[in-house]
């Protein structure tokens, strides 16, 4: 009863690709080399398990430090996809759950996914589905070994699944074996210099000559894009809204007082 | 339903007001540059949410030593906005709840916080309302991890949120992924001496020449706000009301006997 | 319903200062000027509660080694203050119940104490509310955050609250941020040779010239006034009542078998 | 009632076996000398259990790096067997189970294969079994004692039993005191150069003179069969399924791209 | 109603005195000078309970390595004292329970012996009752916490306590504040050469110029006066009941084959 | 009612005696001076038990690497005694078992053995009956203590008690304080060169000349009975019933491919 499950799966999916494209409301830029390099190895992975029949399940981690765009990315690949089935799994829609109860929701995703031809699991902020802290450290190991075994099971025959996770602790998704429990790792980087220009330029944020000047006076080389947007909103507050450049002074001045995350 | 959500709030706004204002009963003294700077930081974030669009969710995290009046400035802030939705969230009124019911609290006032246009939230004391203690350490992972999701989760859209927290263990917050799950996180000092002497000025605490004294005998070269209060109010203890400036000999006895912690 | 509060709390206050009495069965014996300057320290403490309208809330921690007669000096500050509401928080009353039950018995008295105008709380040996054990180390958290955020909570307007801490384990309540939620700490010594020997003359326990030749024999240099006074008690086993003065033989012989401890 | 027993678990056996085979779906691949070896002492195991009456239980482990084959190669000892019992216990059917249920689980097991003359029990994935992370580290102890158990454990009179076991945590293993529990443990290892040039052969994925330059730029010198599949699979991606040989400059992106993990 | 205690506590004491009994089944052999002082100290305590108005509770500590004799000695006090009330508190009756119900049980006795006008209370093995064990360490923290404010708590006006515990573990009862909590803590030695020669001239073990070499054959130089009327009582195996001594032969083999632990 | 508790445990005595033997299905090989020395030993405790009424209870631990026949030499110990009431404590019967259940079930056995005038138990495997494992370390302290006490405890008058423990874990059970809880403790040794000779020579392995080059051979000095015992029916795979001796060549294949653990 293929047919019957995709009736199943398929009102759904208007819903949640709008529910996806929240993830990404203040676009794609694309940044340059870095970027393309990095969506076209994911839209290989995708295409794997549409096209080969070897492959029915492929995995695919995207790591990074905070706000460079992981989730963004995920959800673009999501909708980018086409698969009938497109889920997100993130802790958003399960706060105050037990472990008990997070570990068998998120196997009910897999259960509904293993309904539809092709599908997408978004693992959303590992982390943070986990309830890890450093601290002790601490996480469920319930939810753990849930995703150490979704993530190695072999969809039912006919049925092919692409799972794509996010996570800004490499290191722990190493340590927790949940890293190699992936066919495939990608690094999610920070902007460089040249990169943050790059943005800045196509936002119209700053009149040509000042450009540079403003990058320069990033004070960390290398910048999240999530963040180099934040600043630049703060930086136009108060500017009128046909105004297109800001101006040096109040970008410095953003820098001076609330640049200190 | 804007209107309903409006209605729903709006009647108990007075009342809230009125219980923010006995978080700073001694009122905001201007102690110099530093007061300034870190209000009109703080000011520029209570703007940024109302104004800009593509920001609907700012938070800001306030800390720094005991006493030094972060609760007062959050207070302050609050009750400035002039926000429909302004609330605190403190381990007072959840002393001896399970974890598990202080995390739905949380997750509850949030709710109907993105049931208002504009809200303010207070989370107060964040590591009493994390159970946190050094020896272990320990700490509630279930209000840490509510915390951690609630303070990047986007409000509905056409709904905007101010989240500032207060703490006194800064390192401790970084160490939880707390501080950098605030946008921005700004220091709260000790006054130092010019400072001490600005307040106790004020206060008209000491006859001219005796000031200056006063504020070297105190033994530690940086004092919290909050103390230098206490200490002059004990010093003043059996004074008439209408005789203003405190005798020397009287707040050396008080230092010397009570200015142990 | 101020007027009925006083009714409520009236009625107990008679047994409640004879249980009290029980604290310090054996009196207390002026030993010296560090004696009178720990009394009058506090005397000063608890007139402030009653004289201020800034500081409705007066905390005090008592800290010292076992039997150095700290819970002597809290019991005898109640006493004295001849405040309506007056009540000792002990473990004693508590074996065997649960920290959350422990917890709540403690808020409990607090919440007692907030419907009378002006209140004596003694926390006697905050170590065992905690049930706290250095192995591990081990504690209640639950009465930990209890503790920490009544230290702080202000009582509702017009009512005033004295509240004073006993604990032989100094250091634990600095690591606990327990000693830093008090607004005071305050020392509470063993005696020095020359208080011992005030203590034993004010008590006739030796002739005259024995006296010096008593305290020279004790193998420590401190001793806690409630070990001094049970190593005279022994010595005087078997003595007759009319009979004052301690052979020292006797003295001796109990130091040498028994004041292992 | 030994014909009973066997009439209890014959009707599975086709099932069973249909399910053992989707352990091995791209078949087994004789990749030279230390496979044969491999295989044939696991034989002779197999056959001691139904040849000697001195050794009615006999168990073996095979440890190796993750993708190294060794659930495809227990899953093939099972199948050949032609034992009328056998029964694979994976983590894949207890997501989610408490670890009492499944220790039962586990239990029941051996107390099913206790009913048949013959037995082969594969316990797939031992530390997806225990719930295993390293952090910590952590496991459930309860499966772990079962399986300490029950590996130890001689079948009742008449009845024979093989156990075979896989974990890529052998030093794991060593330290719970499991890789003892066993009679014999054996190594299951990553393919060396001529092993991967053989495989590569077999499959005929390069054209003759490419296939040294294709073994050459894995980046590792040894590689798990699992993954030496995967990325094959990856490089003919869109390639016409008559046109056999890869291209090299496939092969390299691939590899540059996502051979990470 | 002081005579109904007596009435409540009276039926039960022969029973007692008999199951005290038990816990001296070998006698108590004066060794020498250093039982007779640890004797005499103890008495001490006992007659200070009963003559003195100014101390109603004494607590004493017996601690020594395994087999010294601590019980024995403890049951020995309890049976001299004569006290209406005597109770044996041992892990023994308490096996299984939890620990919740075995603070409630030791509770139980104190509340009994607060009945009574004088009282002897026997804690055997503290460290079982607290379930204590080296690895980890791991102890009932309920039971600690119990025992702690017991043994401090002051009995009603009246009426008056003797506490006696045992212990081989002196450094742990340090640890846990335990030590401290008793008023007095004493030694119970191994025996040295000339004790073990004591006891066994007095069992009379060995023909006279064979007691020497006897004890001279002893592994260790110090002995527990249990283990030592073990390995006699082994040497004795098969001996006619009227032969007195025992040959060297036989207390050679007997050290050599089982004097392990 | 001695007799009455005789009739209670006697009809269970031929199942127990039949089920004790399957703990030496092999048998017992004299394998020299070392294991005639270890039996006599054991034998001399179990006599003492019998025959003196000082020692009611006599306790024995029998430690040594796995395989050794600490278990056979037990259950041996018990078939021989003779004694009407014989029990094996071990963790196949408790499988699953909460370790409040294992604990009760343990002191229900020593409460059974209680109403025999002889007795003995066998605690077979006393890490498994912990649920011991090395990593943390973990293990059931409600049996450990259930164990520790009931090793102590006196069997009630008139009755005698011979408990004998098996453990591979011999540091283990003294940091635990349990092989001081044991009378004495004896060590199961692994066999040496000219041990297993004669082992291999008794049961006919090896034509005369190869019986040297066959123990030469055995990679490890030192070999467990179990271990030699097993290599040797791996070896005689397939040899005809008749054919005694093994070949050489068979023995080095089994001990190249095998003999991992
Ligand atoms: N090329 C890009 N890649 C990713 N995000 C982009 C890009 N260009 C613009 N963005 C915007 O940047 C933001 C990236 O934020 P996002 O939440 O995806 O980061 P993140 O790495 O998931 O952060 P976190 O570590 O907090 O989970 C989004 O608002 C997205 O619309
Ligand atoms: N400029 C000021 N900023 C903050 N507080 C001020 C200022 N001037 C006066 N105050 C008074 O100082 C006190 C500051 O206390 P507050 O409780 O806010 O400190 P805190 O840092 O939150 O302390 P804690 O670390 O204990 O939570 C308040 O009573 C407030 O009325
Ligand atoms: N000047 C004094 N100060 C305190 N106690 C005194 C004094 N003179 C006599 N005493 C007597 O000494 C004893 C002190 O014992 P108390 O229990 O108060 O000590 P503590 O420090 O609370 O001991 P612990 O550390 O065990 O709680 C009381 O019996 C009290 O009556
Ligand atoms: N000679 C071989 N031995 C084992 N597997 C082989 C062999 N040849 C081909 N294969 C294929 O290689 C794959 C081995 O994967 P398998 O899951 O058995 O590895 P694994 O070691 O169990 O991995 P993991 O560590 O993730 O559990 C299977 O798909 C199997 O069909
Ligand atoms: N002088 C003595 N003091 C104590 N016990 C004696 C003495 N003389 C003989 N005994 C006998 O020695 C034995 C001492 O054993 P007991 O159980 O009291 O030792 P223990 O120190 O409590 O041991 P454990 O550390 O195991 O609790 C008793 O059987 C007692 O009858
Ligand atoms: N002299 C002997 N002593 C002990 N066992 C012997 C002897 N001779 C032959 N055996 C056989 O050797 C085997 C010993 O195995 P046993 O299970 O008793 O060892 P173990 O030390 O208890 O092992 P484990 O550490 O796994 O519990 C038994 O099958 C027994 O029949
Ligand atoms: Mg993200
Ligand atoms: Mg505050
Ligand atoms: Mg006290
Ligand atoms: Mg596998
Ligand atoms: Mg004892
Ligand atoms: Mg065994």
């Amino acid at each position: 009863d293929f047919a019957a499950a995709l009736q199943e799966v398929k009102p759904a999916f208007g819903a949640v690709i709008e529910s996806l494209e929240s993830y990404r409301l203040q676009g794609m830029i694309d940044y340059g080399p870095r970027y393309q390099h990095l969506l076209s190895s994911c839209r290989t992975l995708v295409q794997q398990v549409q096209s080969s029949e070897n492959t029915p399940l492929v995995t695919c981690l995207l790591e990074g430090p905070g706000g460079t765009g992981k989730t963004a990315l995920a959800a673009t690949l999501a909708i980018e996809s086409g698969f009938p089935f497109v889920k997100i799994v993130s802790a958003e829609s399960m706060v105050g759950y037990s472990e008990q109860s997070k570990s068998s929701q998120i196997a009910k995703v897999f259960d509904d996914a293993y309904k539809s031809p092709l599908s997408v699991i978004v693992l959303d902020d590992i982390e943070r589905l986990l309830e890890y802290v450093a601290i002790g450290p601490r996480f469920s190991n319930a939810v753990l070994q849930t995703l150490l075994v979704l993530l190695k099971k072999q969809p039912p025959a006919g049925r092919k699944l692409f799972v794509v996770g996010t996570s800004s602790l490499g290191l722990v998704m190493q340590d927790m074996e949940l890293a190699a429990a992936f066919n495939v790792a990608l690094h999610v980087p920070r902007l460089t210099q040249p990169e943050q220009r790059s943005v800045l330029q196509q936002l119209g944020a700053f009149a040509g000559p000042d450009l540079d000047i403003a990058v320069a006076e990033l004070p960390d080389l290398e910048v999240p894009i999530k963040r180099l947007l934040l600043l630049l909103d703060l930086a136009r507050q108060g500017q009128a809204e046909d105004e297109r450049a800001t101006s040096l002074a109040r970008w410095s001045q953003v820098l001076r007082d609330l640049a200190v995350t």
